[in-house]
């Protein structure tokens, strides 16, 4: 049977007496949103595990929002009538942002102009910040960090990257040890959700976006999540935090998934792959890939199995090998989950000098350096280029002969009827890897000739291991 | 492009001035061998890196243990000749563990005897201490974590759990704020390598065991690995971060792979499910189940598709869902990788006052309490059931009358020709979910008679959603 040291502990001073002791973190919210009231939610429901882990209460003392009777109406529904009284609501969040009665602003209001105001005026009166905000942070990152450097105070993000997943704590904490060589992600839920249904119904892009929004896994403006603006905020913070670089989110290689062929979603299931939106951060060198476009992979490959709007993000290091984090990617609970996390950190971290802290990028401020990242152009990969061709007994065999003079090399080919028109044919290939200005003359030439219909589809495959 | 507001600040007094200031945290090794070993080469290797990130070097200044020759040449070939004069070694582990230029002791020389010995002398002596030991902490770990705490010392332990997923971390920390339902594991690579061999090439239990130790995988005496023994160790400690309770090892029910008869994995993926060694622990209500078997899961879910000696642990919880993390579960380096995590940490929080570091179960020791846990027969699930049948005609009808007179529901039956016997068929059907010991009355009437030759193969399913 077990023993019960620990249990027995529970009544000598030495356990008790430090618990009775520390004062209650305090935090104030910006926002009683989805992520607002998610986190709220968490926070009183879980209050005593979460005292019971972190050796302190987490109390919500004040909240800024712009509805004050909506507000008013969620913090009853969320804490009780009685409860919700200890809670002060403001519509001056500048207020609550310098209010003496707060160790914590946590921004969870979203945008980029009055959030950057306040997470700024935060730390100029010393408090500590915790945000979920990844556009944020993608843009004015720096500034921000910098800010709270020379203030003395924490800006913690857990929530700002595949929400549920504690990918941040796992880069910084978990892999402390390792050189990472990359990072590669599933970090767009919507995006995921409508690749999976394209995927397995055959549905067009078109029509599995309206899909989403109906169930509510897109944005009625899904500009930000489909072409991958999104994803690649979060891949900026993931790659700060895996190589010690700033923000660098201007430098970031983007293509969505809005011109997605449901024919190539196709073909390359045919061929053993799946389509996937993915953002890859990758070390070479002295240089960095920082790149998020659609992807072939392995069909068998872990992340091929992450279906719907779930994440997951794998890296590769020198030490610990590939390992892989995954789990939601929206939601208010799950963004909670991530929120109060870093809010656990700080109840324990806040009295430690600042330099025994986690860094806000991982590595000590004079660590982190901005590495050059290569343009899409120069990125190698191997390819999956589709042709549409109304003569391809005549047309194949020109376009495989002046891909090899251009010194292309084609590892995998068929030739397939188009799916949406008898009068046509597919060309679907795949190539050695290779850079993608080596690949773009040779198909610049072949779209030009009248028997190559429209231009070529092209998309990267990517292997991971 | 980028903002370099943190680049710049390289230069100013804030941030190196902190830098310059903390002494070297000092490790003292016990043990230099595939753990030990692979500990120091990443330590030396990534020293800058890892500086940069702790905000403190990270020195291993002792080295105790029972070979010098051996231990003087992998010293020399690690970190160089001159370099490893630095590092004392001894045979006395007892004298290490009581160094004053030694501050947290590194525990990885395996064992529970001379292991625990040295691991209670070092917390007397008021040093932390970092170890990868499963078994010594499964077993022994009430009575170390109640000293580490008298004394007001750390004990970490990454490394014995999955050894490269930051797993404990992920629970203590990442889903600080959730209430945990179930975790469950793939978490012996040993035992995943030799299940995925006899799905993939229908080797038997025998073949595929000597292939795993031919490769490597698994040590000449395997009983630890393959009778799930090792997997109880770190199921044990898992349960305690999850639920807060202490290790309760001796009450963990373990089935472990040797009586796996390749038949049952064939006809499983027949229907579509993949065999695979699980560490479940859930709770319910009040009490707890914690188990380790052979478990039928659906082909398509997540832990279906970890193969080879990877290892991933599943988690269930109500703020953020389900998270899996996934990773290498053996080896030098994946265990180093997680050792020098918890020797950061230790860098970081070591000066903290004890009750704000991360407790050694997750949880403040007042809270952790031993919870009652489900007897086998007591555990409710679907289970697979395989007899092998003289007479199928007379007899698949006369078994499933007995099957629900006792109230056992099928959902699924199929007779299928006996892979490695023409004259015997095999009844393979899956029950509803139900308690071992409903099921178990039934299938002793069956197996009884004459037309059932020898006794059920009876498995677990479990859906894990």
């Amino acid at each position: 049977m077990y023993q019960d040291h620990l249990n027995r502990s529970a009544s000598s001073p030495v356990s008790t007496a430090p618990l009775a002791a520390p004062a209650p973190l305090r935090v104030g919210l910006l926002g009683l949103g989805t992520v607002g009231g998610g986190t709220l939610a968490v926070l009183l429901r879980n209050a005593e595990l979460i005292a019971a882990r972190a050796g302190r209460c987490i109390e919500v003392r004040r909240v800024a929002v712009r509805n004050l009777p909506r507000a008013a109406a969620t913090l009853a529904r969320l804490a009780g009538e009685s409860a919700s009284q200890q809670v002060q609501l403001t519509d001056d969040p500048h207020a609550l942002v310098s209010s003496p009665d707060v160790d914590v602003v946590v921004e969870v209001m979203g945008g980029t102009t009055l959030a950057r105001t306040l997470v700024l005026q935060a730390i100029a009166n010393g408090k500590h910040v915790v945000t979920a905000n990844k556009a944020l942070l993608a843009e004015h990152g720096s500034e921000i960090f910098a800010a709270a450097q020379a203030r003395g105070v924490v800006v913690a993000y857990e929530g700002a990257v595949a929400v549920s997943i504690p990918i941040i704590k796992a880069l910084r904490e978990g892999l402390t040890a390792n050189r990472v060589e990359w990072v590669a992600g599933i970090i767009n839920g919507t995006s995921n959700f409508i690749l999976s249904a394209m995927r397995e119904r055959g549905l067009s892009f078109d029509a599995a976006l309206a899909e989403a929004q109906a169930l509510g896994y897109a944005e009625a403006d899904p500009a930000f999540d489909v072409q991958g603006t999104d994803a690649a905020h979060k891949l900026t913070l993931l790659a700060a935090n895996a190589f010690g670089v700033p923000p660098q989110f201007a430098d970031v290689q983007v293509q969505g998934i809005t011109s997605l062929d449901a024919a190539d979603v196709a073909f390359a299931e045919r061929w053993g792959y799946r389509v996937k939106l993915l953002g890859i951060a990758k070390r070479l060198g002295d240089a960095l890939e920082l790149r998020v476009h659609p992807t072939l992979l392995p069909a068998d490959h872990l992340l091929a199995q992450v279906h719907g709007s779930m994440n997951a993000v794998m890296v590769k290091s020198d030490a610990a090998g590939i390992t892989l984090y995954y789990g939601a990617g929206a939601g208010a609970e799950p963004t909670g989950s991530a929120v109060i996390a870093d809010l656990v950190d700080l109840a324990r971290s806040a009295s430690l000098p600042a330099h025994q802290r986690v860094s806000a990028l991982g590595f000590q401020s004079n660590a982190v350096q901005a590495m050059p990242v290569l343009e899409a152009d120069a990125v190698q990969s191997a390819f999956y280029v589709r042709l549409d061709l109304s003569r391809p007994d005549v047309t194949v065999p020109r376009v495989l002969q002046t891909l090899a003079l251009a010194g292309v090399q084609v590892q995998r080919m068929e030739v397939l009827p188009h799916p949406a028109d008898d009068a046509q044919s597919c060309l679907v290939l795949l190539t050695q890897p290779l850079a993608l200005r080596d690949l773009r003359p040779a198909l610049q030439v072949v779209e030009a000739w009248p028997e190559v219909l429209g231009f070529a589809s092209v998309l990267r495959m990517e292997r991971l291991v």
